[in-house]
């Protein structure tokens, strides 16, 4: 398998993923950047096709797949967007496609990735382990492996984002994402230093899921315990192929606390009215409170997703 | 006073505003046509500048006005997004801005039409009339008065809503909007049978204010009392050139209840990650209700505003 996440394979990615991921748009405000001191070019992931980012990093290893591959089937485990989006990219290409979810996940995020026509397998968080059950399934059908982020072709999916912001609002000086595993970040880095190579690559994670901060600190993978509103950053360390590049190409990890993410949250939905998941917030709010080094003067700022329940929404 | 509104006078309107007035986006979504059964193109007016349609007609007229008028200044009486749109536009001009509100309006829309500059005079509800108290000011001042929908400057304003979604999306069988006072409905059907005659127009009411429903049965003006959630169409009757524009150009008012345009609401924020305000979604909510005739298929949904306090969106 290749492991050198190129330009030129995010480039293929672009391609590749054109008949499924959306070009969403790039929003600015006026209030956040007053609020911010800064100029922000907000990338509106939370307006793609499945609510989130993730259609690009699975999309491009679904269709990058053989018949052979594909008549065999596709299985993720996943409770949150990358379920959804591997689900969307199998019906796409007419794959059956598995899975595997906490039998405690959302109602709403079950009932959806089972309306994309996707045959979920639930387990018991408590008692068994997602890999495990992955993995004899896998054995059992010979199903491809839709991995969440620590892939080359999920990471230059990812990548697309800002290949379309470099586009969208030229002239950025730096660039944010939110972390989970990496994927994004990783990806990101990548495109964008390759259309500017001045550009400044920072990522934005929650205090209490802080993973990548620790590792970026000490320069080697570090596992945590993490607990966060961000559902989708709570991933225990970063990826190998997803930390190398991020140790590489990125400036800075930028801790948020949890009452950042929901104020980012709450500000983005009062002021631009537009719906952000905590976790895709976690970049605003790492720029919103002014964690950015003080002579960044303009920001693309990745929003990575917008699947929030209207309940834990209305709670916050 | 010129009290004909013609294409002209919109087309005029849509060079007058541009400095000010955003070209909003034009959004789809799968899920939404999946559920109502026709293609819907939304004009998404939520994220136009002070979060509401409100802007196109004020800054219409503030811009029309000569120098020793704005010199005197602007007074207009509003709770809402009229209030902040003719804000807006006069700090736009640099004039001097009074706008009468109620004491008990919501805290956020005095302190945003505050923040934009206007001199906020308030009145109690219970034993003041606001008619009187600007009339007051306008004898004492010679300030101009903004009113909120029933002047051709402001109805051309409004209309250049439809120009646009028009351009934007063509092919459009039918147009819907909320109705207030009549300003946006009045205007865009003007701007839209001039565009396309044979574009089939539609307003949204609330069935708790259904004044124009009641108007346009009966073919004189109805005074209702209204009871609302979507506090920007609780006017207690349509104005006199809206009316007139809209008994002849409109096909039919369609009534929606409370809980279809809370449903509506949440529908537009879980599926398509923008916010609405409860006015603002009664076009969508006459759709995605199917009160549409069974033979439109594609129709351009005006979402007039966004304006909502997230405490009211959390008890929704």
């Amino acid at each position: 398998m290749q492991t050198e996440i190129t330009p030129a394979l995010v480039r293929q990615a672009a391609e590749r993923i054109r008949p499924i991921a959306q070009r969403t748009p790039v929003l600015t405000s006026h209030s956040f950047d007053a609020e911010s001191g800064v100029s922000a070019f907000f990338k509106c992931e939370n307006l793609q096709k499945g609510g989130a980012f993730k259609i690009r990093g699975a999309s491009n290893l679904v269709f990058s797949l053989s018949k052979a591959e594909l008549e065999k089937g596709l299985i993720a485990y996943s409770s949150g967007n990358h379920a959804q989006a591997t689900a969307i990219a199998a019906r796409h290409v007419g794959a059956a496609c598995t899975i595997v979810m906490p039998a405690d996940a959302p109602h709403s995020k079950l009932q959806a990735t089972r309306g994309y026509g996707a045959n979920i397998v639930t387990y018991d968080r408590s008692r068994e382990n997602r890999e495990q059950i992955t993995t004899a399934i896998i054995e059992k059908t010979g199903a491809t492996l839709i991995p969440p982020f620590d892939h080359p072709f999920i990471i230059a999916g990812q990548g697309t984002a800002a290949l379309e912001l470099l586009e969208q609002a030229p002239q950025l000086d730096a660039l944010i994402t939110p972390i989970g595993g990496g994927g994004l970040l990783s990806g990101c880095a990548v495109a964008a230093k390759s259309v500017n190579p001045k550009i400044r690559i920072f990522g934005a994670e929650p205090e209490q899921a802080n993973d990548t901060y620790l590792s970026f600190r000490s320069g080697q993978r570090v596992q945590v315990n993490s607990d966060t509103i961000a559902d989708g950053l709570r991933s225990p360390m970063p990826g190998e192929l997803t930390f190398a590049i991020i140790r590489a190409l990125a400036e800075d990890i930028l801790l948020v606390s949890e009452d950042e993410i929901r104020a980012a949250l709450k500000f983005l939905l009062a002021r631009m009215k537009i719906l952000v998941e905590p976790s895709g917030a976690a970049s605003a709010a790492a720029v919103l409170f002014r964690k950015l080094p003080p002579d960044v003067a303009r920001v693309g700022v990745v929003l990575s997703g917008g699947n929030v329940d209207f309940d834990q929404l209305a709670g916050m």
